[in-house]
């Protein structure tokens, strides 16, 4: 299996982690976004939506969207709950994600880490949403524990992967307890160093 | 089951359309974004993000996101492939609606026909990022037939509820033949009439 993956991309990272932690086999394949490695026409053969994370299988056949790859490599394992409405859970938070949590907690990074914008000049919309979807997980987490029932899943990679990084874009995890205490249970769990 | 959705919301018609299809049974619960409704204590007791669709199974355990939900009803029907890859190319495509499609056409839609702004007054990049979802869905559909496999799935219930009303936020289909074909497949599929 290849992954094509930028490694400061969360999204990349999450198919890293799931990979690392199955013991599944793969070429790593650096692919910069800041380079536009992503607009390339090999690339875009693999993945016409022109994002990272991309997997080539084993067979050849390549699948886009960090969330559905992880899903894909990952089932069979406990990383998805056996439980049918555990099961819908889990992909209700990485649906929620993708939608309600990446634009505004990735973004915010992305515009101060990389692109050098001040937290202070950040759209306030953009903010105010990443704070509220901060609030919501220190809302499901205040009793301890993981996103959906008692061991790590998809869902608490999925969420995992921006939340540990929201400093970077200016926002103080030290206001979200609950948030921190699980972000060190995800990276026990799943062995994450990096 | 009760459906909690706002009837003017595709993400709440992908859930009647695969209930209604399966035939399973349910109250519709009208819950108007409009009108605040979604941010009644009781709804937010239900989902804590504030949005609809929401449904209550018949065990009372709530279920939220559009995507969650249909995934769950459609478990083990013929609308979620059997091969695991195109189950996994199947969640691709859901999970880029809610990345790279639904906030363009879906927003764009919301802006003209519900807050009354002109299509010349929306946002370039909306448009622009608009016009390529629905590029990249005429490349992929040009062949025909569905997005995944020989049969309509989850992927062409997501993607249809807000493509067959791009032309509400200005998107005129006619420049997406390919598109526009398989939407009258869908609907036929599906028996999709509202």
């Amino acid at each position: 299996m290849r992954i094509y993956g930028d490694s400061i991309s969360g999204n990349c990272l999450k198919v890293k982690w799931v990979a690392d932690h199955l013991g599944l086999a793969y070429d790593w394949m650096e692919t910069g976004v800041l380079g536009g490695e992503t607009r390339a026409p090999s690339f875009l053969a693999l993945n016409p939506a022109g994002q990272v994370p991309v997997v080539v299988l084993s067979d050849g056949r390549p699948l886009a969207q960090s969330n559905a790859i992880i899903f894909h490599l990952a089932e069979g394992s406990p990383l998805i709950p056996a439980d049918a409405y555990d099961r819908a859970r889990m992909l209700e938070w990485m649906f929620w994600e993708q939608y309600s949590h990446e634009p505004y907690i990735a973004v915010a990074r992305f515009h101060v880490k990389y692109l050098g914008k001040p937290v202070a000049d950040l759209e306030p919309k953009l903010v105010e949403r990443g704070h509220a979807a901060l609030a919501r997980m220190e809302q499901a987490l205040a009793g301890g524990g993981f996103l959906v029932g008692d061991a790590a899943s998809l869902a608490d990679v999925a969420l995992a992967a921006y939340t540990r990084m929201a400093g970077d874009g200016g926002f103080d995890l030290s206001a979200y307890p609950a948030v921190a205490a699980w972000i060190t249970r995800v990276e026990a769990a799943l062995n994450i160093r990096d």
